[in-house]
């Protein structure tokens, strides 16, 4: 057999719809509450910020929602996205485990990210939007919505995370390259951004702090919205063209997962391969296992708690239902820039809280420890992000050679790293921060959680 | 008329062969020679440097030259590229111009170079070659070789043209994390480097440098050979198929190229994307105008003579008929660090040389200008090399608005700009050096050409 085994779809294959996984839950998710009043928020409450039409996919009980043609034809310029069978990784690690990846990073800006930049931008554009404001942590979700608003022709101002915009210039440049304005944050084009930098001058930014700024921009102007790449219901749904594809490309390659496994910052990436997966199990009982791969750093899922709290560090949001490390918690600058975030997304705390899916957390060098086998071994090189799901992977598959069970295992393999290549550097250098868990600044964070009646 | 127009092929369409233009020339092409005899040199000559299938390669008449099976099989993880109709340029620029561009930056390093690579390291491996040395210019022919030497488990040591390995650290990174040694030219490994660094320790080094230390270290073991990223014929015959499958790809678009643009450097994606389409011309008169685009700053094509010359500033190489600014000539250190090489391929030369291709030199502004402007336009961010095709695309289709005449272009879209954002940064920060022709230094190279009878 070949070992170099490519699953591709014909372009009219691209999926006609997100699928919704709020329509298979067997147990409804928890509402998010009006930080004031504490009681559910409802569409006005989001018009300031959102475009109807997401505001209303956000609350949509509807299984398959329609893809706009325009975005579809969008989509075409990267998707359907390859999958692959990992032969040689199999060979190398001699598992009796089949490994299959999904590879996002054939994308302009080498991630997952477009898929709800681009339908973002589109739906803002429907309704007039002159102006996108956003927040960003390693730089992936700033560039492919700056691409998207290069598109549609929007003005985009991205608040990104100052470590990160330290440590990736590259990335500040392409959003520059698209016409978007990146900001290192905190800044002091705003209110919270003072506050913070008045208290501390060298405060490294979080998403919390960024997504503060980009809000408070945003809520200005009625011409001016904010966009989220991640932790909504509507993003998440936008990334389930990755799952619904994979579906596809694994029946063509006649096989099904037994484990889906992906890397969970906000949860985009991972919903989107796996949502469609998981709406299969609720709906035909196709058992899956599924792992979410964390940062040992920023444990949410593995360490966080369960309950209400703020999306952002300036508490401007509607409080949400999540696995959380508080809202003040500060990430440690790991080089995951990506997954450096306090909360996990309400649907995929849910999920772990039901039992539907499970969690693990790695530290950051066996994470690139895993990139570069892969790299060597399947010839590419991973973003820092998606390392951790490729380590979750090997780990599943030497787990199935422990055993002598011949698993099935799928992951997504999000984006790939040329633009982070200073964090494989890095690792070589030996110079990658310690990112052990810091128990006393999560529980102290966790103290100043709302509390909810 | 959709807006994405993708031609793609499937992976069964792979070409099964190279295209070998030497079975095809009107005239012959003028021999390498020996730099003592000045007498054409033979295998013998070549064989401590290359392996033995490749020399064969370098001196065949044969048209169709067999891809072997296991290159075929590596190709296939992103091969076919796409081929895509770039209508909103064609829109952006109202020009009555059909613009297609093939795009090989979906490539595991981001450009073609993964082409030839995977072939020279597949014969090697073949003939039992232990270690390979190699120089790269911008590092996307070092990183290119260190993911084929990674495939087949080859050492491999790359000396990189110290300017770039100082503007391109994110190179010499995916480099390391294939397993490579990435080593600034000039270097203190070989007499070469010593030399020049004691006459000069601040030299930023030149491809024409790093060749001769790569060669240096190569010739030292029978075991270690050298690899070329450019310039010979078997390289530039490898990178063929991806003006095989355009071939195909225009068709399924019903289309044929009026116009073909490339840029060049060594000449390779140039040859690659153009020389199938030139042999159609020379055996089936299919009528096509070829432009080859390069930098102002070291313009061989445009500027330099047509002589003998040694391939690298050591005189270590044969001496080849080519288009040369001097193997002395140090070129400035611009962005477009592939296209830094004082010479051209002979192959591409001859063909200058007999009127079958022209050639435009463009400065780098006007190139990084291009470039924005397809980003923004296209979504796909184009490697600093790469914007001096899109230049000449850009240029040609505005050519045929000013005549109304609906001329249809194609064009090769070598790599992404991933790596390179600096060159944006810097393009954005008008921080860009200047880039004019240096006609006195280059005359002054010129006078050292060797003398040949």
């Amino acid at each position: 057999m070949s070992d170099n085994i490519k699953y591709l779809l014909e372009e009219d294959k691209i999926p006609k719809t997100w699928y919704n996984i709020s329509a298979d839950l067997p147990k409804p998710l928890a509402p998010p509450l009006h930080p004031g009043t504490h009681k559910p928020v409802g569409p006005d409450d989001l018009a300031p910020l959102f475009p109807m039409a997401l505001i209303g996919q956000e609350v949509s009980q509807e299984r398959e929602i329609e893809i706009p043609g325009p975005v579809r034809e969008i989509y075409k310029q990267w998707r359907p996205s390859p999958l692959f069978r990992a032969r040689k990784l199999e060979k190398n690690l001699d598992t009796p485990a089949k490994i299959y990846y999904k590879y996002e990073g054939v994308s302009p800006t080498g991630s997952h990210k477009p898929n709800t930049a681009v339908a973002q931008a589109f739906y803002n554009k429907e309704e007039g939007t002159k102006k996108i404001t956003t927040e960003t942590g390693a730089g992936q979700w700033g560039s492919s919505l700056a691409l998207a608003c290069s598109i549609f022709k929007i003005e985009l101002d991205v608040y990104m995370v100052r470590v990160s915009f330290d440590q990736k210039p590259y990335r500040k440049m392409i959003m520059q390259t698209y016409g978007a304005k990146c900001i290192a944050s905190p800044s002091n084009e705003t209110n919270t951004g003072k506050a913070i930098l008045k208290k501390d001058p060298n405060n490294t930014g979080s998403l919390g702090i960024a997504i503060s700024e980009a809000i408070e921009i945003a809520a200005q102007s009625e011409t001016t919205k904010y966009s989220l790449g991640s932790v909504l219901n509507h993003v998440l749904m936008h990334q389930t063209v990755v799952g619904n594809e994979s579906i596809i490309q694994m029946e063509m390659a006649g096989d099904y997962p037994d484990i889906l496994i992906g890397c969970t910052g906000g949860g985009s990436n991972f919903a989107g391969l796996i949502f469609p997966f998981l709406g299969k199990k609720f709906r035909e009982k196709k058992e899956v296992k599924v792992i979410a791969c964390e940062p040992k750093s920023c444990p949410s899922l593995t360490k966080g708690k369960y309950a209400y709290d703020f999306g952002d560090t300036g508490n401007l949001t509607p409080l949400v239902k999540m696995h959380t490390l508080g809202s003040s918690f500060m990430p440690p600058a790991t080089h995951s820039g990506g997954l450096r975030y306090h909360g996990m997304a309400p649907m995929v705390s849910h999920l772990k809280d039901i039992g539907a899916i499970e969690a693990k957390a790695f530290g950051q060098k066996e994470c690139f420890e895993a990139g570069v086998k892969f790299a060597n071994v399947e010839g590419i090189v991973p973003a820092p992000e998606a390392t951790h799901a490729v380590k979750g992977a090997i780990d599943a598959a030497l787990e199935c050679k422990k055993n002598g069970k011949p698993k099935t295992i799928l992951f997504n393999l999000c984006g790939h790293g040329h633009f982070d290549m200073q964090a494989y550097g890095d690792y070589f250098d030996n110079k990658l921060a310690e990112d052990d868990y810091n128990e006393s600044a999560v529980n102290k964070a966790l103290e100043n959680l709302p509390k909810i009646a």
